[in-house]
């Protein structure tokens, strides 16, 4: 069924121009060095002889694959989806296909995906999932495929993402609560060997600091996954401290939502009892309950310009280009409110068990 | 930095054994036809030599890409992810990448996904697209392309996919609304050109008229995409009309949580004053306010089956392969109550605005 390369021929010949104009044509990137009219008059043709372009033949001979893969950490996470869809977006207006990989947020199945992409000849690799220390990351270095990170970034200064401004988020919200009356704020966050896992944690500790709270390291929890699982069973640690707290910060939106099933099995209601916030304003996070007051950061807009960087970086993989950083805001919604009499002092919530 | 096919030869030498059986190992289809110690040995020396398998080369050679494709309608509805995952640890276990393309519910972005797709020699692809008749799966049966339908089918019965049993589905809630006492129960349903929205709904009046409960047209929407936007907006229509109805039976989730806003923005609450059913029971329904009553797919079940008859498919494309259908079951949260006494009977809801 699939026409070749030879359909090259064919086509030029009826369109009364040489083959290597007709390649031009039928290859997006260089579809514009020929003028409009003699272009669609090849497309044309070529439809009608339902040329198919051959791209593997391509590939060998370009060295392009004109395929760019995408490995995420967790795709049930709703974060990932509208990122990828901006990254495939932007990739297929320029001919490529996304290849998206799910890792589960395992080492292993990430190293045997980026072996089976590598083999594939990706053009270049967008990956959500760097660890601070990556290994990942070197492997792709050492192999010298362009690569962008999104979302999260490691130590090293020179690797190109697109992240946001988590410092400043979490001051948000940090401010948000302190505004409302919270003095005692416990911190739910996420694994300390990622960027933003590392930075929330350190945005928290600063912005008590400059409030003149003392962060209390026996109210902050390390979850070890960002799911609701871990959230709830850190919310559940927290309770049983029997420290006192009026709010909680957590460091990502699965991790809120596993908040509020510790409270809610403790007898503790939100945002009654204790406040919550989030982060990432996840889709339906509007609809939880309570409505989730989060940090919304452009989806979207990070899977477009990763996009744009990697394109950068296949076009010319010597050039160094800088970290592009996004700066999230506060969306407050139903999970935030004052403290109440009891919980505002030091009084223990174990009292309203 | 990458090697060729010509790396074989190098470990063959190292290994002592003949190349075509390294070729054998390097592959995962072939690897179970040479004893495991020699496949361990091989693997090893593979490794030390940083081989890399050039999927490309042996994909020309041997007209397989080991690459699949899988088109889904709509990334960011949280039911695909889980079906996506499914497909990709099943597929990848039988050494495949999986492609994965989103459509928007675009007919021109799918088409030019299909035509991306089948220039880079998919071996087959998952559609979870179809319309009840479809020119994509007619453009898959005319290329001979290998293809498994997933969520969706097609009138034609020739054609093999993994769906739900939606007749009966919709029929476990309707039997759960009569049961909490609901006659007046109104209808929010997806577009009556896919296989699902055609059965969800026939399966709704069936089910009303097997209770003696006559389906009222009036209260019985179509919406022409399966959005949170476009349930409101039938929502509202529903309200407006003022026609009696204590219930709402949604024929997806996203439609439910539009009919959530909907009722809010009228003042109503759920369940109180209406009850609201989903379908699909997708990821955070049991967080949104009120956790949702719906019917819960097997999704990962649902990915793996679709996967595995891929798979068969690929290896005998004449084969003739049985469609499966997979049991829903109902999931009875907080959004489903006994009706009021005043929405009970046919007292008109507009009283209570």
């Amino acid at each position: 069924m699939r026409k070749t390369v030879s359909g090259i021929k064919e086509i030029a010949k009826r369109a009364g121009v040489h083959p290597s104009t007709v390649s031009r044509v039928l290859n997006p990137q260089t579809r514009t060095l020929v003028s409009a009219q003699v272009a669609a008059k090849i497309l044309n043709i070529a439809e009608s002889v339902a040329y198919r372009r051959n791209s593997m033949a391509v590939g060998l001979k370009t060295n392009r694959s004109f395929t760019i893969g995408v490995i995420v950490p967790d795709l049930t996470n709703p974060v990932f989806p509208p990122i990828v869809r901006a990254v495939e977006r932007t990739m297929g207006t320029e001919g490529y296909v996304t290849v998206l990989a799910d890792t589960d947020n395992s080492i292993e199945t990430e190293r045997s995906v980026l072996e089976s992409l590598c083999s594939r000849q990706v053009d270049g690799l967008l990956l959500a999932t760097a660890l601070l220390n990556d290994e990942i990351v070197a492997e792709c270095q050492e192999r010298q495929v362009p690569f962008v990170l999104v979302n999260r970034t490691v130590t090293d200064p020179a690797v190109t993402g697109v992240v946001t401004n988590d410092f400043y988020g979490i001051r948000l919200v940090v401010e948000h609560l302190v505004t409302l009356g919270h003095r005692k704020i416990a911190y739910v966050g996420g694994p300390l060997n990622t960027s933003t896992g590392k930075s929330r944690q350190e945005g928290f500790t600063e912005a008590m600091s400059a409030y003149r709270l003392k962060p209390d390291a026996r109210i902050m929890f390390e979850c070890k996954s960002l799911t609701t699982t871990a959230g709830e069973a850190a919310c559940q640690s927290l309770i049983e401290g029997k420290r006192p707290f009026s709010a909680i910060v957590a460091a990502n939106d699965l991790l809120a939502l596993g908040c509020y099933a510790a409270l809610s099995a403790a007898g503790l209601k939100c945002p009654a009892d204790v406040s919550v916030t989030g982060y990432n304003d996840m889709p339906f996070a509007a609809h939880f309950a309570p409505p989730l007051t989060t940090l919304r950061i452009p989806l979207t807009e990070m899977g477009h310009q990763a996009a744009q960087l990697l394109l950068r970086k296949i076009r010319d993989p010597k050039t160094i280009l800088p970290s592009i950083q996004l700066q999230p805001s506060l969306v407050v919604r139903g999970s935030t409110a004052r403290p109440s009499a009891a919980t505002a002092s030091t009084v223990r919530l174990t009292n309203h068990r």
